[in-house]
């Protein structure tokens, strides 16, 4: 690059070899980014501008948007993954997740969440959906430290954030909170919503705030109902972990007579900014009720197979025109282009037929992008993952010499970066206009 | 490092800070490496040599054996994963592949040769076990001109290599080879062995060679047979694809009334050196017969995924005390630690329960390391894959301090390698002592 990007000029410029315009990479494209950190236009040229950061060797992609994670977890990596009394399960490993919970102090979580956050840059996610339970530093003690750690980490990470606070009231369907699940308490809707606007006026100008039923387990349907509709109200995006486990879908039924989705689709008329995450076991009909009613569906390929959750039919959702995005959830691993390989990948398995989440022109590679950056955003309710003007300047440049990209044609890179590498093609990233790595 | 591992001493002696001595990572190891490039010594030590190279902040791992490679195919990244008339199969990607196969001319292999191979080193891999199919520039000409082209390579990356060199006389069960298949061409056992006897005395002293029946596809059982017995007349180890296909089963059945692996072993009384490679869908009855008469199983994850191949029940393999290695196959994507996280992701996803193909300890993490060491220089015929003395000093040198390392504790870095990370924590690869990366 031919100056320092970090330069505090007022706008700039950017010439990369390649970049993203949505369907394809182009070359010739300039791209102008306001002071304010979003993308003012973005032009095809017929000659250099002198003036330009000219990006020689790089292509530059949307950055991407982790639409599910629990950051505290990448304190598990390596973690809970022997099984000398037999083969484990989400519940055993549950036990081994509330444990460190119950034992972070909030120095040791801050640190955590700088160094998961950066981790995360590194990989190329620039925006994060921080789905967050984990509020108190004491049992029982309504203290909310971690919510503002959170905050901070993101800040020095320089990551954007969408802080998805959780309520979180029962241990279990009809349980009160047990153990290390105190520290995760919100005791009622009323202090949920003072909470959110205590946190309110801390948000930097990459911070939003969004709003969580943590699960049918955390949070009775009514509870559901009533905190998605105030959710809207404000113009607040809301996500839920739904139907990740069988137990959790049995349990509802014996108290409800239905599986969460379906009494969600009962209580609820839209889903407008709903992100339902996981959806492993959820029955078909549910399911296109819920896509047909406007609901997202989050996946994380690489914590469900961690996990041993089993297999989502996301095959039925991109056939429903569902939207999909991704999430890196536990952050066993960090790597979104993982994640979309084997979201594909795990749908090949299952079906034995090859390009199951094909777009109409029977690219795979489109749709995946999409759920890495566009769907994450829509997810988030945020103007990022496109390269375009009024978008955030949030960008991943990828460094065309890499050897495992050897081989490239324009027509065949985002293929080859989404199925042939991992984190190594990664040269830098943007947020905002503010380039890191 | 405090001196150059490249200086031409008659041994070199390496203290890392953590060495893999095969049942977990421990301090104060002290490697001699001999000037033939076997390990002579492996040591507890009480204190520091100062002769001795010190690999601060390094731990050393056996180098990954990939038993299972067609380095051309490396040629179609990001490639034949377009789907506009609907999804794809095997059959569709192979026509792809054939079309790649046909195209290639002796130099433009030779380079995909070398890159392939260096990409290998670069993701730890110090061994490959080429299953070479491809062996003449023209259609139906016997020049075996490729073959001398994998030696080449081979020597010119530095990588280990079991030249396993496939005997391809029909194009499908009782059909003459067509098209590209015309540039696989062994018309008879005589002219393979005679080829075999061309080639043994090209072989540097890192490579060997192997005996293979393609497919049941390209040999009749009889066949499969006598290679077999003159392989293991001669020492050499033998491997085959099986049952890869639903296709390749069906049809099988339809000639000879039975399975490919159900033919071998009515056939075979033992499999000592016999390797199967995939067993997607091997009936369960079959594949107990072949593991207890000393046959080993490869398994391609990565590959198996990208095809749509489906799920091989590798937990009964696991379960029965079976040989199982990792091969890279299509080369699509080449990483060693992806492979052996989704051969086991894969089995908690259709099990729906973790910890798989864990052994007596409960460890996930040094069954999936066995497999792409010690497994794989089975596999091969090989004294690679462990740290010990008399066998060859093939390692890793994995960079402790990268980030997505952090937080590991000796018991927890195998598991937190094989699950978190790729390969930016591979500091430098040695093969035979000689050091790269």
């Amino acid at each position: 690059m031919s100056r320092q990007l970090s330069d505090p000029d007022p706008t700039q410029t950017l010439e990369a070899e390649l970049t993203w315009t949505g369907e394809r990479f182009e070359p010739d494209i300039r791209i102008t980014v306001e002071r304010s950190g979003r993308i003012a236009d973005v032009t095809k040229i017929s000659e250099a501008d002198p003036a330009a950061t000219r990006m020689a060797g790089k292509a530059l992609l949307p950055g991407f948007v982790n639409a599910h994670s629990h950051a505290f977890q990448r304190g598990l990596r390596g973690r809970g993954e022997s099984f000398p009394a037999g083969a484990g399960s989400f519940w055993s490993w549950r036990e081994a997740m509330y444990e460190l919970a119950g034992g972070l102090d909030p120095d040791r979580f801050h640190r955590l969440y700088v160094e998961t956050f950066r981790e995360m840059r590194r990989a190329g996610i620039t925006t994060v959906g921080e789905f967050h339970y984990l509020h108190h530093a004491n049992a029982g003690e309504l203290d909310f430290r971690f919510d503002e750690a959170v905050l901070a980490a993101a800040t020095e990470a320089g990551i954007r954030l969408v802080l998805l606070e959780a309520f979180y009231r029962s241990g279990a369907i009809g349980q009160p909170l047990a153990g290390a699940q105190r520290r995760f308490s919100t005791p009622d809707a009323e202090s949920y919503w003072r909470q959110m606007d205590r946190l309110a006026p801390m948000l930097n100008d990459r911070q939003t705030l969004g709003a969580v039923a943590h699960s049918i387990r955390a949070a009775d349907p009514g509870e559901v109902a009533e905190l998605y509709a105030e959710a809207r109200r404000r113009g607040l995006v809301f996500h839920m972990h739904i139907e990740e486990q069988r137990q959790e879908i049995a349990d509802c039924i014996a108290e409800y007579g239905a599986t969460p989705m379906a009494l969600l689709n009962d209580r609820l008329d839209q889903f407008d900014g709903f992100t339902a995450v996981h959806c492993t076991h959820t029955e078909s009909t549910e399911m296109s009720r819920f896509l047909a009613a406007g609901g997202s569906v989050c996946l994380c390929p690489l914590t469900e197979a961690n996990l041993g959750d089993g297999i989502a039919d996301i095959a039925a959702v991109h056939q429903a025109g569902g939207t999909l995005c991704l999430g890196s959830d536990s952050n066993a691993r960090i790597s979104m282009v993982e994640e979309m390989r084997w979201a594909e990948y795990v749908q090949r398995l299952a079906g034995e037929q090859r390009g199951v989440l094909r777009d109409e022109s029977g690219s795979v590679a489109r749709p995946l992008l999409a759920a890495a950056t566009v769907a994450g955003a829509h997810s988030l309710g945020l103007d990022t993952g496109r390269i375009e003007p009024g978008h955030w300047a949030d960008f991943i440049a990828i460094d065309l010499t890499c050897p495992t990209l050897a081989g490239w044609q324009p027509e065949t890179l985002l293929t080859t970066l989404l199925l042939g590498t991992a984190e190594e093609t990664i040269a830098a990233t943007c947020v905002a206009g503010e380039w890191a790595g």
